[in-house]
């Protein structure tokens, strides 16, 4: 398991190609992670392409590691494999709602990390894209993905060309609650935010952005509160195109 | 990862106990998985007192793993923690809207699915309980969830006292996608599905439960339109309590 806790994200990869076989052999390990009912409400849509790649570098921001990677796999909540199943099978299927979506989500994401472990064991290097559900809607028309399948999560997929170092995380007593939640007070997050708080990087990072605190940085800059709400109604508005609302 | 090959989800433990120090160690090294902007989006709490077992177990529907496990663990999506150090750092913290559930669920799904490897690589069993999120509002209560807190993810862990066969699971041409979604037809249904369908256990189940399909059993006993419908409306309700929506 060392490299689980020595993983890093790799945004930079050689031309080293990744062969049909063994992307295919991962995918099939991976189908080893839980899911609901033995259903596997996911399917994963591989890039390999120029023109794929191009066309789902603007929706990803542009971010490099689109265009650089050698496969690009976009995984995605999938109730639509399942209903065609019932519907050739006599059955009424009822999956064109919220806990189904939430389902499949879950089933999709816990396939995806799995997918990455097996993955990151051979030596490949993998970049979680979180512009995946800001962008749906467009991802969705890109591979076009019918209803009730609905884009979670992207992989960029390659060999590193890259060492970077591990970032911080926070102390495993920020994250653990002993049988009841406990909140946080002022005191507690002073103690818990303090080691990240003191990094020269993250110090600078304040500073070349002209702010007071860390924590303005994410709150004005990288997710603020406009965007996340616009992004919810493009949300609300592809789940519903999708049939999962 | 001859353990993520060879995963099988285990019920019945051991009376082994499983030290803090194990727990602790586990859930710290699972820190390392992606996480969005490293804010780690994510809590988890720790049940391990026969009280508090008592208390969860009818939320899970009285599956025995909840009682017979040393530890029962539930994961929730958090933005409570940033929104506090936020709210502590003179920033304006926008996190209660849809998306930011998503950001923080995604978090945590994939937080979970690396514990359970490094568990499982410790020779640890668990399973996954889906029924956390078809009664989130009595766990909500139940383990004093704050606002910007939901419980996505429930797994119980012990020393494994059983060693169960590997279910089947589908052919990865069922999985994978080459650019662009393929729909499946009635033929891709009928090839995808054959081996499942043969399997003696499922044809037995479809005959017990006096149905014609296998699908059947899931449309109309295990994951029928009522209960996902209604399920799905607790869930809305429960989102707009945590005001994430």
């Amino acid at each position: 398991m060392e490299s689980v806790k020595n993983r890093v994200s790799i945004r930079k990869y050689s031309e080293k190609n990744i062969s049909d076989e063994l992307l295919t052999q991962l995918l099939e390990e991976a189908e080893r992670t839980p899911t609901m009912g033995n259903l596997q409400l996911y399917s994963v849509v591989v890039t390999r392409s120029e023109e794929g790649k191009k066309k789902l570098s603007p929706l990803h921001f542009n971010q490099p590691m689109v265009m650089n990677a050698p496969v690009v796999l976009t995984f995605c909540a999938d109730f639509r494999r399942t209903t065609q199943w019932c519907k050739y099978r006599k059955a009424d299927p009822g999956y064109d709602n919220l806990l189904s979506f939430l389902n499949a989500a879950s089933d999709t994401l816990l396939y995806v990390q799995n997918f990455c472990t097996l993955a990151e064991a051979e030596g490949l290097g993998t970049c979680y894209l979180g512009t995946t559900i800001y962008t749906s809607e467009a991802i969705i028309d890109t591979l076009g993905l019918p209803e009730l399948v609905f884009p979670v999560a992207t992989i960029t997929l390659g060999f590193p060309a890259e060492t970077p170092a591990q970032s911080d995380r926070l102390p495993i007593r920020a994250i653990m609650h002993n049988e009841m939640y406990t909140d946080y007070d002022e005191k507690a997050i002073d103690d818990l935010y303090a080691l990240k708080e003191a990094l020269p990087e993250n110090k600078h990072f304040v500073v070349i952005n002209a702010k007071e605190t860390l924590a303005q940085i994410f709150t004005d800059i990288r997710y603020t509160r406009k965007d996340n709400e616009a992004i919810s109604e493009n949300l609300l508005r592809a789940l519903k195109k999708q049939k999962f609302l």
